[in-house]
Parts: structure tokens; C-alpha cells; sequence
């Protein structure tokens, strides 16, 4: 963003222009005499920020329909509003199991999305899985009827840790040759607008923020807690990254003195995630008291797995409820341990095991009132597995809007 | 802070003069020509400008002396130089053992100080400490040969949680009778300007920040590890308080899955903190394998502290190197949890157990190098006693600089 000198006529030009765009999209539909009340502005100058505004094509004005006029009879008002459709963005979820690609209007409202199953063969190959991606986001294109040309800006979600400086990906292992690879970079060939990558965690929290269980609350943690688990950080209402984006890898909290579990997985995940609750339960059920785990796995012990957990503890099934309180107890020491490093208002867990509701939450909440000196609330998130897409559309939404209002932020 | 509307000629003027105060602060003694050059106004704005903080006192403008003199004949050019003797600011920290207060100008630089130790019956008497708070204000201000009546802010570090809505204090069970108590509104009484309270680590973190080992640095975690241990986060290069101002208090880890020690501490602090090497010490002592420990306490037992296990791992002695071993991986243990957990650039370790030098450093990097996916740097704090008043300085500095500048970043 370029910086001008404090009080230039062209500075203060760009600051009203920032500032009319930015109290009509929150204000409108608007006329220009309420604008110029609204935003202490003389009529004049409002119209002549206006007059720019309309031949960039940002804004629009047209007469009120019924709902917005007025009781009063006279000329009909002319209202602005703001072109939300004035270009699109994409939001990205390349999941270890599903690709996920959604258009959206400048306002993030969704407008066409497609999805894909991600096999395993294809997990393991970068290449092929970049050109779903693009297959994808071609499809998702054609049935919200704009064009790759008009794109504003493409936020993608991806596993592992993405360098700020260098955009490259680590710590992925759910995905075979992504170790290193500079995904932003490659992906940025394929469109004509700024492509930011980011850890999908990070995205469920710019989501939670935006339309989910955190909206207006500035300080939250969030936890992902699946076959692994993962956390990202809310502090003073936007996403902390860290020094190196790895900022709420939780699942690498030093859990116990044992040596380092041998699945790739870190320590708490491994205690704690999903995988947990399989071997515990394939455990219980080899053991015989966990009948009712073997029986709802229709006798495959194999396939014995946290959802079935859940399921038998619904029965109050002793065994799955004995898995469940270890297990809970374990998860809730390391959501402790975050949370007494952040002092979140709110901790929102999400992800597979969140489906577990109540069962989850009570006992959640009760272990960490105990193991807290000041504990936070805990909710569970409703956002679904579109939580890392929306979150992408929020990310390139967030950029297009720093473009259009952020000169207001930055000049002085 | 006021709000102005977007573009108004008092705006305008408002930017203009925070912007000319802090580039004479920045780069004086600087001539009214330079500083039209350096910041690109007009002549004729800036000396309206200057004119103007001239009038409120400051800033000065002098010849200037020999050194600054430019080394080419003709009249000697004017300097305007930011006058940080404007006023005052007062940096309080009320420790367990001490009591520091500093006398410093508008830049920080010290001025004056005063120092008096706080005994245990001391720490039981809130109104009695309070008394002693204003004795040594009273005295290092006359020391600095200034006024009460001209204080601009007075910082104050204290052990426990400041509430950041209400300025109650909490969980600070080393001083008798502060739980629940308002600090600041009981301080605010006795002084003519705002009284900023803040917690001892959190002030330290601003300390490192602003004149230690996170200088340039924007994403740290400081670890106050003594008796006690501490942390503070630096994120996004700001002070990083937490939804309740508890964000850091990693003596509350949950360490390990014993019940809660009952000596008042956290369960990390409790296993990993000057405490466990007292302990660990006396065990060692009372059990002839640390004849060397008993012998450096002068043969009383209960002598031995983490000073002396120090003192004798430098002469190698074999039982003090077990009991380091044993407990810097406890420290480091809890260290790498936080830091996994927000990801800093650097660790930055204070406290009496800091003291420990080198035989500290190279064990802990090792340790987190082993428990972390991405490892921080480490290294220890040499900012000595002072940090926290230093830091409360610090804080009493920056709501004036806020109050003189703030109005740029806060108006549009």
C-alpha cells in the first residue's frame, strides 16, 4: 500500500473515498443526503467521492424498491449501494479427504461451490491433486457464471504448517509430497488475482470469527479435535499465526514422559485425537467387557473407532463410557495447558469428535474449571465441514477489502 | 480519544502536529527545513506546526551546540528537539521482596530512584505497603528534583492477575491481603495523572521489548522463572494480556497427573521451579549422595536452595548435575508446551533461576529442540532487578506518548 505525506490533498482525496465506500456497504442502501449525515461529510464532497465511485463501478444507485421506500409521497429516493458482485473470490479446503472449492460475492455470500472426494492413491500425488483443484475451480466458475479473468483474490486451506515469508508447506504427512512445497506459488500461475495459502485450522477460526461461535468475541482458542488434533489462536480479534505459522499446533504438546509416538502423529494428538479412542476401544472390545463396542462395529474389531465409542457411550454402555472419561480427561489437560498460555474468553472445539456433543462439552468443562484458575467458556462449533472454505473466502474477501478501504488504515 | 470526521480541516491539523512531534522526537535536534524535507510538508505548515508545540511546551528550539554544528560557515541553524522533560512519568514495582519506585522523563532515561526491601510481616499489611509505596514516590521524585503535581502516568507491576476491565487483582497469594484489591483506584488516589496497573511478568515482557533481548523482535514468550515461574507474550510486537490479563501464567501448567501441590504454587511452577531444587536438594543432602550440597549450606539441610544445586553443578559435583538433568527437563517440558502453543520467534528466560548462565541455556535448547517441530532461539534476560520497574516505566511512557501522538493512528 502506498504512503503518502500526512495532509496532500491526494491523501485526504483517498481517505473520504475509503471511508464513503466503506459506510455505504455497512450502511446501504443509502441516499447521499443520509450518507453525508451519517459520515459528517459535506454534500459536495460526497458527491464528488461518489461520482468516483460510480465510474469505478464499486457502487451502484438505483430508485428504492417498495420495502426501502419511504411512507412519505415525492420524488423516490435514490439509494447506493454497495457491488458485492463488482468481482468474486474462491475459497479453497484441500483436505486430507475432500477438496472443497466455493465462489463467493465480495460480501463472502456463497454463490456455487464444488466438491470431491480425495482417495488416498491421490493424496499421495501433489500434482494430480493441484490439477483437481484446478478442474474444480473451473466447475465451481461455470456454475456461479463469472470467469477466472474477473477473480479478486483465492484463499486455499491446506493441512501442515505454512512459512508467512516463504509460503511453503511443513509438517504435512496427510499429504504425500507437499513436504516443502510452495503451494501459494504453484497455485498462483493458474489466476490472475493474489493467492494466499493458509493452515486449514487457521482458516476454521478466521470462519468462527466471521459467521461462527466466535463472532465479537476477540480472544478465543479453537481446537480441532479429529483423527488429530490441531488449535489456532483469536487474539485482539484476529488471527495470530505466530513467527513461524505454527502458532495452536497443539497437537505437539509434550503430553506425557514417554518417547514420541511412532505414528507421525505429535504427542497429545496421539493421547488424546481420534486414534486414541480406536485403540481404547479395540482394546476394551478384544478384552470382552467391551461387548457393546464389538457388537455396534458389527463384529469387526477393526473397525472399532471413536464414532462407535460415542455411539455406545449414548447406551451408557460401561466400557465406552470408561474410554470416554480417560480420554476427555486427556484431552481437556492439553486444552488446558493452551488455554492457561492464552487466556482465551471462549475455547471452541470443533472437528470429529466435537460431534460427540454434550457428553463432550459437560465433561470438558468441568475438567477444565478444575485444572484452571480462571477457566473459559467452552461451545462447540456449528459451522461443519465447510468451516475451512469459508474461511478461505473470508481470508481473500479480508484482502479485497484491505485493497478497496485499507489506504485509509495505512496512510497515516 | 476523539473521533473527527474523515477530512476535516481539524483533523487535518490534528495529524499534521502528531506527525511533526514525532519526527522531531525521532530524528532531533533537526532544523524547521530538514524536518519539511524528512516529512514531506510544506515550510509554511510545518512552521505553523512547530509554532504551535512550541506554544504548548513540547517541544524546544535552540542554536545548536558544537557537535551538531554543520561544518560549512554562515548563520548557525535552529534545532527543534522533543523536550522529555515535558514532564515526568513514575515506574512502581511492588515485589514479594522489594519495593522499587523510578523517577524517569517523557524518552524513559532514569532519573532518580528509589529501593526498600518488603519483609514478610510487610507483605501481610496491604494498607501498611501501600503507605510505604508513597513514601519512596515521595522521596525519589524529590531526588529527581521534580513535582507529584507534574507526573504525564505512573505504571505499576505487582505479582498476581490485574483484571483489564475492572483493575482488581487476583491470584497473588505471595502479598497478604491484595486478593481482590483495586490497585489502581487506591493508587489513583494519590497521584494527579492516570495510574496504569499491570502484572510484574507482563511489565517485564515490555521491558525486553523496549531495552532487552527482544529488541526488533515481534512474536516472543518471556519466562519469569525463579521461586515462582511466570511467562508473558509478545505478539505482533504488543503486549499480549489475555481475555482476563492471565495470558502467561504457565505456572499453572498442568504438569503432570498428581494432585495439585498445596504449597500455593501451580503444577508446573510447583515441579520445575526454585522449589523442586530446594527440595530435590535437602532429598539429595539428607541422604549422604549430596554431601557437596550439604557442605556449601554450611551443613544445615534446609539451607540448601537452587543457588547452591547452582553453585555445585559448576564443580561438577555429581548429585547437583542429576537434580539439574532431572528438573531443566521439567522446565523445559513446560516451556515447549507454551511454545508450541503460540510460536514464538524467541524464548527469552529471566528469574533467579536465569542466574544459572550457560549450564541453563544449552540444556534447554537441547530439550525443546527434541520436544518442538519448529524450535525457538533461547536466551536469557540480562535485565537484572530492574525489568519490571523498567517495564512500568515503559508503560507509564507509552499512554503519554499515546495521548501526544495517538490521535494519527486512532482518527480515521
Amino acid at each position: 500500500m502506498n504512503r503518502l505525506p500526512a495532509g496532500s490533498p491526494q491523501l485526504l482525496r483517498q481517505l473520504n473515498s475509503a471511508h464513503v465506500l466503506r459506510a455505504i456497504r455497512t450502511h446501504g442502501p443509502i441516499s447521499r443526503a443520509e450518507l453525508a449525515k451519517t459520515i459528517g461529510l459535506s454534500k459536495p464532497t460526497v458527491n464528488e467521492v461518489v461520482e468516483g465511485l460510480l465510474g469505478k463501478g464499486t457502487v451502484l444507485e438505483s430508485e428504492a424498491n417498495g420495502a426501502e421506500r419511504p411512507l412519505r409521497p415525492g420524488r423516490p429516493a435514490r439509494l447506493l449501494r454497495f457491488r458485492a458482485d463488482f468481482g468474486h473470490v474462491l475459497g479453497i479446503d484441500i483436505g486430507a479427504n475432500k477438496l472443497l472449492v466455493v465462489v463467493a460475492d465480495l460480501n463472502g455470500d456463497v454463490i456455487a461451490s464444488e466438491r470431491r472426494p480425495v482417495r488416498a492413491r491421490e493424496r499421495a500425488d501433489a500434482a494430480g491433486l493441484l490439477k483437481q483443484v484446478q478442474a474444480a475451480a473451473t466447475n465451481a466458475l461455470a456454475a456461479a457464471r463469472t470467469r477466472r479473468s474477473l477473480l479478486q483474490a483465492v484463499g486455499v486451506g491446506t493441512p501442515g504448517v505454512v512459512d508467512p515469508a516463504t509460503g511453503r508447506l511443513s509438517l504435512a504427512p496427510q499429504l504425500g509430497g507437499w513436504e516443502n512445497l510452495p503451494l501459494g506459488r504453484r497455485l498462483q500461475r493458474s489466476f490472475p488475482c493474489p493467492v494466499f495459502v493458509e493452515n486449514e485450522v487457521h482458516l476454521s477460526v478466521l470462519a468462527e470469527r466471521w459467521r461462527g461461535a466466535a463472532q465479537g468475541i476477540d480472544d478465543a482458542l479453537f481446537v480441532q479435535a479429529g483423527y488429530g488434533i490441531g488449535g489456532g489462536l483469536l487474539v485482539g480479534g484476529r488471527l495470530y499465526r505466530g513467527a513461524n505459522g505454527a502458532a495452536g499446533e497443539i497437537g505437539y504438546l509434550p503430553f506425557t514422559d514417554d518417547s514420541p509416538p511412532r505414528d507421525g502423529l505429535g504427542p497429545f494428538e496421539h493421547a488424546a485425537g481420534g486414534s486414541a479412542y480406536a485403540r481404547h476401544g479395540r482394546r476394551a472390545g478384544a478384552a470382552g467387557g467391551g461387548r457393546r463396542l464389538l457388537e455396534l462395529a458389527g463384529g469387526d474389531l477393526d473397525a472399532i473407532d471413536a464414532e462407535i465409542v460415542f455411539a455406545a457411550a449414548a447406551e451408557s454402555d460401561g466400557a465406552a463410557l470408561r474410554i470416554l472419561d480417560t480420554l476427555i480427561k486427556r484431552l481437556a489437560r492439553g486444552i488446558a495447558a493452551a488455554a492457561i498460555v492464552v487466556d482465551p474468553r471462549t475455547v471452541i472445539v470443533g472437528g470429529g469428535l466435537s460431534r460427540a456433543g454434550e457428553m463432550l462439552l459437560l465433561r470438558l468443562e468441568r475438567e477444565l474449571a478444575e485444572l484452571m484458575p480462571i477457566a473459559p467458556r467452552v461451545v462447540l462449533s456449528d459451522l461443519g465441514e465447510e468451516a475451512v472454505a469459508l474461511g478461505a473466502v473470508r481470508l481473500a474477501v479480508q484482502t479485497v477489502e484491505d485493497h478497496l478501504f485499507g489506504i485509509a488504515a495505512e496512510a497515516v
